[in-house]
């Protein structure tokens, strides 16, 4: 290990009823005006009505922003800047899932930054501070209250652009699982799945490091061990040991990377729309193949840990970890085949020419052309 | 687990040559003039002379200041402090072992907050911002990079004082494993030792959550892995790790807390001066022995750690665990009875009526009066 590895994230307030230390965050932060960004089913289910209290116990003045739909868009950060710099509001504090939070990380950057959330594509681009930003994740999977990605479409290209900066970890993440407990099978099994793609691939990356390598493997570990028990019983034990690896995986793949699957991901996204949870399941094992004579021994570790032992050589624990992953996914009754989530087979060509430009594919043990990720939606398919 | 746990750590560059960012890390914090503390070791071995290189290259201004000692001195922070400000100083970079680490703490904290050290003893005490900290530790041992906590000797009680508050956590944190090659033998052990009793402690306190956990497993594993071939060849690759190691047990007791054994070798310190990571090898078993009912199970866990299996039962991987822990002590050549360093067995009451008081002992995993503490000390003499 010769390289310089840099390792940041949010300060973490987690546990049972942690969403009532809320208040005293954002004051904390030096903020008096709240913009609180979130979404329809989270209102619905309470919990934004909730945090609204919590705000006003603290005597912190506020406006709500919930224009925010799966995949966030552009024009809602851009709208969104608009309405935080009328309202004249000073922290931003995101309740949701990755959409309404990396929606809230876009109005913070448009709001402070000025220009069109275009502007800021790639890594490092953003030079000015961003507002202070406070996040309670209301799934176990997205990481983005952790990390320094924001995922946005651009609507006009029909593309999903990653945006990274360290400047995009919001200050504080406060995790309290007893959010989890209002959430159906599908979208906690869509979350566990995303966060266990974000410890596989950080864990794989070509900049990890050992900060980011315990954390995978935690992040594995626990998803292994609790997802289809928390699925079964909706028990708040085994959906908390999901927070904590979906935690776990965001502070892996926030300072490690990802990789080819969520290039791929991305596009999809960008392109059909589609759940990114349920994406995972189709993807992975074959990026993993693609990858594996690249780092052969790392996937050998996940393979032991998904086997439960090592099998005579790292070769056959490699191989026969990705099949069990392959049977694992399949058992969660999702969709496992591309076609099932893509109509068109003549789109992949487009979808993977507009992949290999997304900065998730720079940090892939193994280098990836266009074609090469051709073949892997094929073998997918 | 129905507790809230907080986790706060500083942003972390790591690897061989990083401290080569220090001045890219001033600036970006805002700084312009560096008010740097070191002391005379890392003067010699030509450190502060490549720290300033590095700022002058930034074109940062600098003043430097060294009156710092082994255990530093409240007075050395008050004069610390007095000096910062008549140089008008907007940024502290520490680059030393804990000492330096820690005066530097004090410095910035007196600076700011104004009035004497002692006013701050004890925990969350600190209620203004501190200036901006960038700090390269010099030793794998203490953790003062990464910690909230700062020791300072009060001289007139001859005491350490606990100081701690999250706004202690420095900005950044520059970890170059390259300067631990210019490390005495008996250095690298005594900060090992430490980093390896911050793991302990923190893993069995009262407050460690999962994710302090996972981090003291880690700092234990790498240390008892590497410790030894550091020492025998010191090799870059073992030194790293013990870096590595340092780090992770940093970011556990951080936000876990400690323990008895560092209450008591906090006083110890206070009174006889003694070298910090020297008391551990003569404390740490006996605590642990004293812990052993109320924490079996997890002793358990760094038992198997350290026997490399488990035994018959939690109990007998337990007790093993820490005669082990012993056996291993011993091999290091370094005093392992409490009579080696402390002359004098009348004067262990004083010292355990001072060590009750310590806040270290508020998260120690079975109550300890100072009758029990004395009883320590008398399994170890």
């Amino acid at each position: 290990m010769t390289r310089v590895h840099k390792f940041s994230i949010p300060e973490i307030i987690f546990g049972r009823g942690s969403l009532s230390y809320t208040g005293l965050c954002a004051r904390q932060l030096g903020g008096e005006k709240v913009f609180l960004v979130s979404d329809r089913g989270l209102e619905e289910a309470g919990w934004v009505a909730r945090v609204i209290e919590v705000l006003e116990a603290e005597k912190l003045r506020w406006v709500y922003y919930s224009e925010v739909v799966s995949n966030p868009r552009d024009f809602q950060t851009h709208k969104g800047a608009e309405y935080y710099l009328q309202q004249g509001a000073d922290v931003i504090i995101a309740l949701g899932g990755g959409s309404p939070m990396d929606a809230a990380k876009g109005i913070a950057l448009v709001a402070s930054n000025g220009g069109q959330i275009q502007d800021y594509e790639g890594a490092n681009r953003i030079h000015r501070p961003l507002p202070p930003m406070v996040f309670i994740p209301s799934t176990a999977g997205s990481g983005s209250d952790i990390s320094q990605f924001s995922i946005i479409t651009d609507v006009g290209r029909q593309v999903k652009m990653s945006i990274i900066s360290r400047t995009l970890v919001p200050n504080i993440s406060i995790i309290d699982p007893l959010i989890l407990e209002t959430k159906s099978q599908k979208l906690i099994i869509a979350a566990a799945i995303d966060a266990l793609c974000h410890a596989v691939e950080s864990y794989v990356s070509k900049i990890s490091s050992p900060f980011t390598e315990v954390q995978s493997l935690q992040a594995i570990r626990l998803i292994l061990q609790h997802l289809k028990p928390a699925v079964a019983t909706r028990s708040l034990e085994h959906l908390e040991q999901l927070s904590i690896a979906s935690t776990a995986a965001g502070m892996a793949f926030s300072n490690a990377g990802l990789g080819a699957e969520h290039a791929l991901a991305h596009s999809l996204g960008g392109m059909f729309d589609t759940l990114h949870g349920l994406v995972h399941p189709i993807l992975l094992p074959h990026v993993m193949r693609f990858n594996l004579s690249a780092c052969t021994e790392k996937i050998a570790v996940i393979g032991e840990i998904l086997l439960g032992r090592p099998l005579g050589s790292v070769q056959e624990t490699a191989a026969a970890g990705i099949e069990m992953l392959e049977t694992y996914c399949g058992e969660l009754n999702v969709p496992v085949r591309l076609r099932e989530i893509v109509q068109d087979r003549s789109r992949l060509e487009d979808l993977c020419k507009m992949a290999v430009n997304d900065v998730c594919l720079l940090t892939n043990p193994r280098p990836a052309g266009w074609e090469d990720l051709l073949h892997i939606c094929w073998e997918a398919w």
